[in-house]
C-alpha cells in the first residue's frame, strides 16, 4: 500500500509566474482527492499530467482566494469537457452560493451532478467514508473558518498465508475470502484452524493530514497524532513569529514543533510567503525541531509507503 | 499619437499550459485599460511586465468564464500589494454580485475603492470619458448578455506652426495654448491672423473596437465604421459555420467579412478554438477577404498609429 502526493501550488497569497497558490492531489487506495484548488490549477493539473476524470472529490479548507479561486473554473472546464460523472464538493459554508451564482449568471448550469456538501462545525467529523477510506475535518486556527483533512485507510484485509494453507486441500479458492476477512475455518474431522494460522496481519493503514491555513494551534495534535504524513502551513519563518500570530499563519518551527508533538512519521511544508526567496531556509529551521521535514516543490510527487 | 495594445491571452474555453483565455492590456494617450480577464490574467500581467499600478479601468464582455475568472483574483491581488488608488470596473449586472459575495465570504474588503459600473442596455453607449477618451460599448450577439468595447481618442489640439508663427514677436509663449485650441491671434496693429495660419491639423485620432465573444453581426458595422484598429473574435474556420451559428462564435472569414463591410485599417483575430492546430489558418482564411488581417499571439504587442 502506499499513498502518492503530487503538489501542484505550494505558495500563499498572490499567484506568480511558477508561484502557485494551494492546491495537491491525493492518490489513496485508487481513490483520488484533490485538495485545494488556487487560480490556475487546472492548468498545472494539466501540467503535470493528472487526469481530470480521475477527480471525483475536492476538498476545500477555506474560502481564501488562494486556496479556492481556480474551483469555478475547473467546474466549468469538467463541463466543456461534456463530464457526466458526480462531482463532490466539500468546504465551508457560503461556497455552494458563490459557485452557482457563476453558473448561473453564466447561463452555465453544469450537465453532470455538482454536489456540494458545505462545512460549518467547528468540532472534527467524518465527512467522507466508504469501504477504503475515510475523511476527517481538522479544524484550524485562521482569520476565517477553515478545515484542514485528515485521510485515512481502513485497516485492510488479512493477507492469505499461501504456505500454510497449502497443507490443507481442503481449502479452496472459494474460501479464501472467509479468510481474509478473519473467519476461522472448519475441517471436516471438525478441527478449528484459527485464522492467524492461515492469515497474516494486513499492512498498517495509511493516513495523510492536511493543515493550511492555520496559526499555532495545539489542539490539532490529538486529531493528527502518528500519521505517516503531515503537510502543516509555515509561511513564515521564525523572524516574523510575531507577523504569523497575528495573521494567524505558523512558522516554520511551529509546524516542526507540531509536527515533533504529534509524533509524524513526516512533515511537508510550504505555502510559503513570496518574501523568502530561498525556500531552504524553511527546511533548516524545521528540521531543528523535527528532522524528518520535507520541502513542498511544485509538480514534486511524495511516495508515502 | 500611437495606441499600444498587449495581447495577455488569445484563447477560448479552458486555459491550458501556453494557452490562456481573454485579456488585452490597451494603453491609449496615457491611459491603460485592461480588456477582459480569464482566469492567469494576473500572472500573463506579471510575465509580460505590465504594472498593476497602471490598471484603473478593467472592461468585462460578458460572464462567462473564460472573460472574467481572473477578476476577483486581481482585485484581491491588488489588496494584498495595499492598493490605494480607485479602481473602476465595466461590466454586465451580476458582476458586482459575483465580486463582491467572494470579498464577503473571505472577509477581505478591498481598501481601496472598488467602483463597479454594471451594464444593461442592448443599445451602444458612452460608459467612460475624459478630455483624451471615450469609450462606448459595442452590443454583440453571443449567448449571453455580451458587449464589445469601443475606445476612441477624442480630437486633439491643433499643433503650432513653429516656422509661421516665428515670424511675429508679438506672439508669446503665453499664447500658444489659445493657438492649439482654434484661436485666431490679432496683433496690436488690428491685424487678425487666422488660427490656420499659424497651427497645423491635429494628429487624426485613433480608435480600437474590441468585439468578443460574438456571432456574425452587422449590426456592428456602423458602430466601428472606420476604426484604425478591430480585434474580432474568430473562433472557427469556415469548416465549423454551423457550430458557430449555433454557439454564437464567428468564423476568421466571418470576421473578415465585418472588417471589410466596415472599412477598419486593421483587424486582429483571436480566441481560437482548442480543436485548431495552426493559427495560419485563421490567418489564410480571412485574408482572402480582408488583407490586412493579423494573428493575436500571447505576449505580442500591437502599435497602431
Amino acid at each position: 500500500m502506499s499513498l502518492k502526493l503530487t503538489i501542484l501550488g505550494c505558495h500563499s497569497a498572490t499567484p506568480r509566474v511558477n508561484a502557485h497558490p494551494t492546491a495537491q492531489f491525493l492518490e489513496i487506495k485508487n481513490h483520488n482527492f484533490l485538495i485545494d484548488c488556487g487560480e490556475g490549477t487546472q492548468v498545472q493539473l494539466r501540467r503535470y499530467g493528472v487526469k481530470f476524470s480521475k477527480i471525483k472529490h475536492i476538498f476545500i479548507s477555506h474560502l481564501h482566494g488562494d486556496h479556492f479561486y481556480g474551483l469555478i473554473g475547473l467546474i466549468s472546464t469538467f463541463r466543456l469537457l461534456n463530464r457526466e460523472s458526480e462531482l463532490h464538493i466539500y468546504g465551508p459554508k457560503g461556497l455552494k452560493e458563490i459557485i452557482t451564482l457563476q453558473l448561473k449568471l453564466s447561463n452555465s448550469w453544469t450537465q453532470y451532478p455538482l454536489l456540494f456538501h458545505e462545512l460549518t462545525s467547528t468540532e472534527s467529523e467524518l465527512i467522507y467514508e466508504d469501504e477504503k477510506v475515510e475523511v476527517y475535518t481538522i479544524p484550524l486556527d485562521h482569520r476565517i473558518y477553515t478545515n484542514g483533512f485528515l485521510f485515512k485507510e481502513k485497516s485492510g484485509e488479512r493477507k492469505l498465508n499461501v504456505n500454510a494453507i497449502s497443507k490443507y486441500k481442503e481449502i479452496k479458492i472459494c474460501d479464501y475470502q472467509n479468510l481474509k476477512n478473519g473467519r476461522d475455518f472448519m475441517l471436516q474431522n471438525a478441527t478449528v484452524l484459527k485464522n492467524e494460522t492461515l492469515t497474516l496481519d494486513p499492512a498498517l493503514p495509511l493516513s495523510y493530514a492536511f493543515c493550511s491555513d492555520t496559526a499555532y494551534f495545539s489542539e490539532i495534535i490529538p486529531l493528527i497524532k502518528n500519521v505517516n504524513c503531515l503537510y502543516h502551513e509555515a509561511t513564515f519563518l521564525k523572524d516574523k513569529e510575531a507577523l504569523a500570530a497575528t495573521t494567524k499563519h505558523a512558522t516554520a518551527a511551529q509546524a516542526a514543533e507540531i509536527a515533533q508533538q504529534a509524533q509524524v512519521k513526516q512533515l511537508i511544508i510550504g505555502h510559503y510567503s513570496g518574501r523568502y526567496k530561498n525556500k531552504e531556509d524553511f527546511k533548516i529551521e524545521a528540521q531543528e525541531i523535527f528532522e524528518n521535514t520535507l520541502l513542498s516543490i511544485e509538480g514534486k510527487v511524495f511516495e508515502i509507503n
